[in-house]
Order: structure tokens, then sequence, then C-alpha cells
């Protein structure tokens, strides 16, 4: 039984959606020794969140981004929640629904995902600053 | 290797988000033995959901749910599935759209979260009763 | 320890929501031996998704399938990404918000879910095809 944790710090970026599956493989080097397990992707945050669509089209990114704006406007003016700004209680509702953590299956040392998936950091604040994931694998 | 199995149930609530971190970690006195593992929590029934989310501001959570009050309003008058009454079918749609479990991180004998992330029961019904969730953990 | 990884096909259905407990199960024989564990189920596509929920009633999932629809219409004028048709930036959205995958708690030889939970397969394209499950299983 092999049992990895790491913790990767994703660099700061702007709100929207981010392909980082690079990023997170880089800083799984233990990866490779992995036969068959489960990866483990698990966002320390409550205004960002992670997610697993389409690896190629920049515009699929670009289109989730805005149907996330357009279903949970800033500034929505019922919201009680607005100290922290317009971008912050919108990020929350986002984040409980794309989810906090995703759980990807492992094979012959690498991730073990369709031809077309990649993970997404989905960054819900204008300002979210670096974003740590804690990354745990299990397998054998 | 480890392996914990506990059901626990969760006291009756109103309508609502409720932060129930303390209520499940109580549940779990085996967690302090686990040096890096996992929890999965997995509610089973189909119209309540588990989400983690801001574990401060009680605003954040009557927004949330509000939004989903408003996203899949009670009594929509195209749906079918209403003999059982006005807030089932909406509760069905909220549970898919947040999700009935959450896998967590365990570190050194604790659900190692971020500062601000807390577990949500998301109750969809009106009188949704105790509700029961399965906590495995594995881990060494 | 117990591991197994399974690829489970999923023959061809409508768009829609389609209960495939049966199915799934089926094509998993060594769950029997597995006294506590977990399943993850896992589709490696980017435009379907997998739920659980009620297990039951047909209305259900179409309530559902109607909501989803309703929510992210085909054709919406303001999508960039539409190249592979007026279906499918909507069930990339769509399998954002469902998720990609499940973990279920394994119990004394069999899935352990509550009596009204079942597994569906959300097929948001018109013409999706076979899809294809990575299965896995630990446990002991």
């Amino acid at each position: 039984m092999v049992w990895l944790r790491e913790r990767i710090t994703l660099r700061p970026r702007p709100r929207g959606v981010h392909l980082v599956t690079r990023e997170v493989v880089e800083g799984l080097p233990g990866l490779a020794a992995v036969r068959v397990g489960v990866l483990h992707l698990f966002i320390r945050h409550t205004s960002a969140s992670l997610a697993l669509n389409e690896n190629a089209s920049p515009d699929v990114r670009a289109d989730l981004e805005e149907w996330f704006g357009r279903a949970v406007p800033d500034g929505t003016p019922w919201f009680r929640h607005t100290l922290e700004g317009p971008d912050d209680m919108p990020a929350h509702v986002k984040a409980v629904l794309v989810g906090e953590s995703l759980t990807l299956p492992v094979g012959d040392g690498r991730l073990d995902l369709g031809t077309w998936q990649g993970v997404y950091l989905c960054e819900h604040r204008d300002d979210g600053g670096p974003r740590a994931v804690t990354a745990t694998v299990w397998g054998e």
C-alpha cells in the first residue's frame, strides 16, 4: 500500500476557469510508482473550486465562466453576505455548485483520464491569490 | 491500514443550510489514530445533501439557501413528480446539484480542512427528519 | 487489502437521466468479496455525468432532465463553443454541475446505498454513444 500526501500551491490567477492538469501532475512525482490507485485533490478554500472538463478549447472555459456569472451574478441585491465585496457571496455559491474536490483514477503510474478531460481550477474571486490544494494518493 | 465505518445520525433540522462539522467529528472518535488518510461522508437520502463551505458567517448559509430556493422554486408548475409535496422535486434537483457525499483529507488524527471550511448539511425538505450519514475512514 | 479496477461500458442512451445501478453492479462481480470498502465510479467523458438520486419514479428523472434543459438551454446565443452542435456546450456546463464521479460505500459484499438511492447516467448529448466508466474498488 502506498500513501502520498502533497500540498500543491496553484499560482494566483484571474477570475475564470483555468486548466491546471500539468501543474497538478508535476506536483506529484510519486504517482509514477502507483500501479492502481486513486488521486484525491482538495482545494482548501471556499471561493474557488475544482472541476474536470474539456481540455482543448479555451472557449469551453470562457463559456463556463460566463454561465456561472449569469447564474450567480455579482452584487445580487438580496445577498446578505456583502462585507467582503460583490464577488464574494457569488463565489461561495459557485464553489458549492462545482465542488471542492476531485477523485480521479490512477493507473500504471499516471492519472488515468479520458482523452478530453483536464483538471480545472475555477477561480471565483477577482483577486483570489494563490490557492492551496491537498493532494492525496492511495494505491499499490 | 485502518478502516473505520460509522453510521452518524444527524438530528432533524428545518429546511436550510446547517453547519455540522462538530457533530460529524464527534461521531468519529477513531479519527485520532489516523496519521494520513481520507474521510468519506455519504448521506443516505435523495432530498438532502452535503457540502463544504464557509464556517463563520450564518449569512453565507442563508444566502446559499435562498439562491437554491430561487433556482429551483417550490411548486414549479411543470414538475411532474408532485405527489410528495411542493418541496419534494425541488429537493431532488438541489440534491443532485450539491451532491450526496464529501471526501476530505485526514492528517495527524484530525480532519484537515482549510481555516474557513466547514461541513454543511443542506436540508432541502421542510420536514426531512433525522438524516443518516455513512462515514468511512481509510488510512494508516 | 483488495483493489479492483474494471472498465464498464454503458450502452448508448438518448439524452436524459437513466437509472444504471444494475448495469454497474453487474460489471463488478468482485464486490461480493469486500467486507468494508468504497466504490469509485468515474465517467471518462465531458458531456455526460454521474449522479445519485431517487430510484423509483421515472418522473423524478424526467423533471431533472427538464430542469437542466431550462437552466442551460440548447443553442444559448452567447455561447462561443458552438462547433460541435447546439447540445454540446450545454452538455459541458451540465457535466460540471452534476460531476464526473461518484464515491459510494461498500459493505458486506454489496453497494451500501439508502433505500431510495440509485445511480444515474446523465446523458447530456442527443447522440452520446456508449459511455466508458472506470470503476475502482478498494477495501478489505
